[in-house]
């Protein structure tokens, strides 16, 4: 043993000992004050999410009844007078956006009674479930602290035994010694003797008492062993009891300890994993819907359709919108001729009205298809004011990491009142011209649909080129299309096509053209 | 002209012609009805759209407010004494759901904005488009309506002018035939004189008459034909007008009418279409949002780990759960010897001994083992229950098409009260027998430890076959899933193995296989 080696004795040893013993002691004190706070802290967190989706609860409750009154006050409208209109794609896209709102009233209320009669249920049973497994695992904590309070005490014990042993072992060491000190002091003294002064008197006594000093040496030769045995054995006990101890302590430190908060654990994450489940599936399944919802909006309003809802409402109205009979030629008292009559002496007037007919829709067409074009780029101009899509408000709802307000939408970008303004003055301006252009137009083509007809009469009657009736089955085939664009809804218009065929009786080339424009207008 | 045909007169022409102009008329008056309806119809759709949206907007606002406070009644108690929490897996889904509670409050805040700001003003600048182009419309219409009228004026003027000069083309004719009928009397006449009474004086007389008779015939023929070339003419143009007017009516009732309603409709259902679109866009932000802020929640749900909690709140308490100092050998009194003495005579004591330890660890282990693995089997169990998937409400959220009431969730299906009961109480009853089986595995556990601590120490003392330190690599691996687990934030784990490590004194080959271990299970 060093030198630096401080010798220890036995009450420093055990006071060093109890020190150690008892700061282990306290850790495990605070381990349950620790357990003990987690699971409060636990209870609380619980009691927290209860309290919160109560009140989520509620709020869906009255966003679901707020929603409902909304679309029955609207709805209850409808059910009123104007029910024919229900087979316009506008009114259609109207009833579908009060339908997805009664459908998200439902689906709330679905959230709550889901958050009361599942989320909230669950929730209360993982907080019983804290509290009992915290009760049991303090149970098995208290069970593992026993255990270390066991072997500490009996590392105690045989490290008291040892320092016994150990005691008089030294003793029993020193007296030896001082035996073999004695005897040494004999030897040392009878040498002297024998070289100076051999006395024959001396010599039985001194005999005896060497003999002496060695029984005595002898017997504490004994004694000295049997301790030095006895603080062998009682070494060996400490050192393989401290192996135990240590060991003890250390599977408590590295598994014990993990398996006590481990039963305080169990099934705790994986509760609290399907309760959280069961809120994300609702909520997740509400999304769902309402997208559902949304999407038959969505595919309403990519049929919102001007053409269709035009034919649906003349068909509604159709005594309204039904052409009226032709007019016939009706001959006065008997006459008997019922056509333009061609003989001289009209005849040369005739010839030359015609040709005057013919070139004045020459001048007429090229002039009128001037106006056209003019009135389509207008069209065309409005059509692109009118289906900008500024539709779009994605951005409003961009969630940055800051805690910025809420940007308004309107307060920038397409809606600001002044982009509104401006845009709306430039649409109507082209209106505006649009409606002139149009009159024009109008004017244009009346006159010229007139002129036509008398040139075209005239032409028939003078016997210039005979033309076969084109109507029906134009060389193109002009009326197939017009037949095929004749789907059932458009009865009306199938109607006054027919009509119109009959009681025109007549030319041909401008109803042909009619009937090919008719029918790129419809594709 | 067949004898079935009824020989008309003017007036009853003009009648029959009048009818039928009046009803054209009748029938414009009723179009014009029809599109104001049209219009009104739509500006109360329109109406009913902006009060909709303006109380959906109210709503929208009720539900964010109601949202926001509950997330900041939450929040505030967060920001209090639990602060070091929030690092638990748990603590963190639960801040999630509070902020997306706050996600929500600010989404449906920003659909508010967006209804007021945004699409309200659209829905209102349509209705003021509405009123507008069907003022324009309705002068284009009059327009139209005109031209009709203008037309069958003309028609019915050169009717009359026809009838007027049929009428006198009649009557010529008429005298023409009576000129020639008293002429043939006259032929008649002198041809009995000449045969039975041809006097001489009778003859100049006669002649006289005859000639006066012829040229009143001629004066009538030519009157005649005047007459009847009028009519002609007048019947050409009645027959060209005729036609010109049947083209102008179906012009209008095929083109005009359709023009007209095009000319109302104008942009109306393109605005709509973007009105309806930015509502669209509005809710599936919304919906994308929501869908963001669930799959955070759902990722920490997927994170909910009692492994990581538990390493961290020993890592948080790291004073509390730091194994202590191993206990060293003290040697009493300056005692040199430190380890286990196996010389004579304690030797034969200490083999016998290690056979013993020996074979009483055997039984125990095996015993030991069989407890472990009923405790595992109980905890595999245990789990199953814990995490049964039990979490998907999808059925609450089916939209049939009959308006069935909502089921309530809890009505039937796995969260009825009576498979609450029963499964909560099948869980208790395995937790009873898990905690029962861990407490005898404690003790087992324990004791092994102990006696396995003496028997190594007795091994290596006595010189039997030298063995690494058997607790870090047992043949039951005891120490090795220990070491698995050690994933890099556990610092106080790490730190605690590496103290215990050198606290048990154990070897180094034992240690660099931990480290090497360590390492692997790390990555």
């Amino acid at each position: 043993m060093s030198s630096q080696t401080k010798i220890k004795k036995d009450k420093e040893i055990i006071a060093e000992y109890e020190t150690q013993v008892k700061e282990i002691r306290n850790q495990l004190v605070e381990q349950f004050k620790c357990l003990e706070q987690q699971s409060e802290a636990r209870i609380q967190l619980l009691q927290d999410l209860q309290e919160f989706f109560r009140r989520k609860a509620e709020i869906q409750l009255e966003y679901s009844r707020s929603l409902e009154k909304l679309a029955e006050r609207f709805s209850s409208k409808i059910r009123g007078p104007r029910k024919e209109q229900h087979l316009l794609s506008s009114v259609n896209c109207w009833y579908l956006v009060l339908s997805q709102t009664r459908r998200e009233s439902r689906d709330h209320a679905t959230l709550n009674d889901i958050y009361i009669n599942n989320v909230i249920v669950r929730l209360a049973q993982i907080s019983e479930d804290v509290i009992r497994l915290f009760k049991k695992s303090k149970e098995i904590g208290i069970q593992m602290h026993e255990e270390l309070v066991k072997v500490t005490n009996e590392l105690y014990t045989v490290m008291k035994t040892y320092h016994m042993y150990h005691t008089e072992s030294i003793s029993a060491e020193s007296k030896l010694k001082e035996a073999e000190k004695q005897e040494e002091k004999q030897f040392s003294k009878s040498g002297d003797l024998n070289v100076n002064l051999l006395r024959h008197e001396d010599r039985p006594q001194r005999r005896s008492s060497v003999r002496k000093i060695e029984k005595m040496k002898e017997k504490r030769q004994a004694k000295y062993s049997e301790n030095k045995l006895k603080c062998t054995k009682a070494r060996n006990d400490y050192l393989l009891n401290l192996a135990a101890t240590n060991a003890v302590v250390a599977k408590y430190y590295i598994h014990d300890v993990s398996d006590m908060i481990e039963c305080c654990d169990l099934g705790y994450h994986a509760s609290l994993a399907r309760t959280l489940r069961t809120y994300l599936s609702a909520e997740y399944n509400l999304e769902t819907s309402r997208h559902e919802g949304l999407d038959i909006i969505e595919n309403a309003v990519d049929n919102l359709d001007p053409r269709s809802d035009k034919h649906k409402i003349m068909d509604m109205y159709n005594q309204v919108f039904c052409p009226p009979m032709r007019f016939e030629f009706l001959p006065h008292m008997g006459d008997e001729v019922c056509q333009v009559s061609a003989q001289q002496p009209v005849q040369t007037e005739l010839l030359m009205r015609y040709h005057q007919l013919q070139s004045r829709l020459a001048t007429l067409k090229i002039e009128n298809e001037e106006v056209r074009k003019t009135l389509d780029a207008t069209m065309q101009t409005l059509q692109d004011m009118l289906t900008v899509e500024d539709f779009d408000v994605s951005d409003a709802f961009q969630h940055s990491r800051s805690t910025e307000s809420i940007k308004s939408v309107a307060s920038e970008s397409y809606m600001s009142k002044l982009n509104i303004a401006k845009r709306r003055s430039n649409q109507q301006e082209t209106e505006v011209f649009y409606f002139t252009k149009f009159k024009e137009y109008l004017n244009g083509s009346n006159l010229i649909i007139k002129l036509q007809a008398k040139h075209d009469l005239l032409k028939q009657t003078l016997g210039k080129e005979k033309e076969p009736n084109v109507e029906l089955q134009g060389e193109d085939g002009m009326l197939v299309p017009a037949i095929r664009i004749l789907v059932n809804p458009f009865l009306w218009w199938w109607r006054a096509v027919y009509v119109t065929l009959i009681y025109m009786g007549c030319n041909n080339k401008a109803y042909s053209e009619f009937l090919d424009l008719r029918w790129k207008s419809t594709i």
